[in-house]
């Protein structure tokens, strides 16, 4: 068997999965913004019903893979593997998810590039021949993210205008050997950037640069244009992470002209406060597994380069002065293998 | 293509990729255990000339992997995917560890199972044909696993008799697509198994019901008996969830012979005041990098099931008086294809 291995760091499936389902759950503030209507469920309050945040980030969890599972029409008995991750110190949103799902069950950490991450390993998996059913899923929570990486909501902390808002939202995706498109085609896995940016308030800078990595290293090995997809779009760049990955490209003489962000869609930034727009380990999957795939779908576009982009600091690291290294992972998916 | 899919949970690997480097580093208390002569590396005051626990860590891993690499004859750059983890919150030991490595990433949380869960990631992308070399790498340290999880070594807290004693150590593992043994031949990756356990200082009773649950499923799937193996060894069971498993198997009539844990044989229990044993994600690896594949090369095992054993709790979720998830992954490793 030859490698399916093209260029440095890109794999082209032999034989691309389906995405035969995908949901998402949601918050308030993301269900009064401008994706609305690409989100199977929105809670209230945010609790979903739990007495603590991280509670409602599993409840999320289970919510957004029960009706990722009806919506492919199948049960989780069927899956081989799920791939989950979080943001929370010992994944435990992810964990305690899986508590009593009877999936065999890989753990990730990948901070806000875990759909991605999760969504190439998932996919590999079908196409190396190890299962028939496989699911990728994440979440994050406002409240949970900020007690743990800045401080208790109570406190007030008034926010940077680089700053970004956590999505609390999840999204799962169910993907099958055979079925119809959208495809998962090529996955180009990423290596770790690290520009030096020590601003934990500042994430989309201290990502753009692996973001570009991994777009022009994905281009390159696939030998294709910017203008090959309909659309390019990272995880959590926000507006000005967005902004810097655009000016790199244009350095090389290469306009995105078909680019968007997660983050940068998800808020109105006008009228919702978010400065520069949303992140999270939801936050990528949300607008995947919502307005992405149903776009895909309803013929809005054939081709994608999701990318999912992840800052892989914490308190502890911020504290002791490092700089922080981020990575980010592209999966192309499309309506024809 | 017919799946490789044996069983419920098992896979058989088609063409099973090789071992071909191994490598550990330890600090002095492990280097003052009975398995010393298995680690290539020993250091005398465990800071690895770092500032900081966390940074001692990362010490540790780039020179497990840098060790593992010279003895596969491979550089960094011929190495198509690495996975790797930690316990620290937010994976930090092993993203840091990777800067500069310039090797495409996958970041795991397993807890203390993270071993066994990227050799078994690791194994399958070769295995289905997505590269040529891959790495697996992990890593604990007992001062900062014991203030992130426990409270600062200062304040000098007494432990309980069914606690473990977190290894100082990092594993790291060179898989190839085509070379010489040992192999890996069947893969059994492990359910969420939560038996009710809140007891945060008993991770042997906490973790005990998982392994046992996927070395049965493992023995069942596979249709072989305990005896097929040469040994049976699980990752940081400790020598209380090591009991518990073997009556477990007497119970169902099923005794283990050959069955060990890396928990219980890397510390002298009498001298070492460990109480049940070793434990962390450092554990498994450095007895698997060391001692049972250096054994295995010197003739002493043929067949070994390596099972590495996580609890996914976290300080919040004792807090919030959550039992705690286990998991499990077993890995068959074989001298013969």
């Amino acid at each position: 068997m030859t490698t399916k291995k093209i260029g440095k760091q890109t794999v082209a499936l032999a034989n691309p999965p389906s995405i035969i389902g995908h949901a998402n759950v949601v918050g308030k503030k993301e269900g009064d913004g401008p994706l609305a209507d690409s989100f199977d469920f929105v809670n209230a309050d945010d609790t979903f019903g739990e007495k603590s945040w991280e509670k409602s980030e599993s409840a999320m969890q289970k919510l957004a893979l029960t009706n990722a599972l009806n919506k492919a029409g199948q049960s989780a008995s069927k899956m081989d593997y799920i791939f989950a991750g979080d943001l929370l110190n010992q994944c435990i949103a992810s964990a305690f998810a899986m508590r009593g799902q009877e999936i065999p069950f890989f753990g990730l950490y990948g901070a806000c590039s875990t759909m991605a991450e999760g969504l190439s390993l998932a996919a590999m998996l079908l196409d190396g021949g190890f299962g028939e059913f496989t699911a990728a899923l994440t979440s994050s929570h406002f409240c949970s993210a900020e007690r743990q990486y800045r401080s208790p909501l109570e406190c007030g902390t008034q926010r940077t205008p680089t700053a970004q808002w956590t999505v609390t939202g999840s999204g799962a995706l169910i993907l099958a050997r055979e079925g119809e498109g959208p495809y998962v085609t090529h996955i180009t896995t990423g290596k770790i950037v690290d520009k030096g940016i020590k601003d934990a308030s500042n994430m989309g800078a201290a990502m753009a640069p692996s973001a570009y990595d991994t777009i022009k290293t994905h281009l390159e090995d696939t030998n294709r244009s910017p203008s090959y997809y309909d659309l390019i779009i990272t995880g959590d760049l926000g507006t000005l992470g967005e902004e810097i990955v655009k000016e790199f490209f244009h350095k090389d003489g290469m306009d995105l002209n078909h680019f968007g962000d997660c983050g940068s869609l998800i808020y109105n930034h006008g009228k919702q406060d978010t400065h520069c727009g949303g992140s999270g380990c939801g936050c990528s999957a949300v607008v995947l597994s919502g307005y992405l795939l149903n776009g895909m779908r309803a013929g809005r576009w054939k081709n994608i380069l999701f990318c999912g982009t992840g800052a892989l600091l914490s308190p502890v690291s911020t504290q002791q002065g490092e700089s922080i290294p981020a990575i980010s992972h592209a999966v192309a998916i499309s309506t024809q293998k």
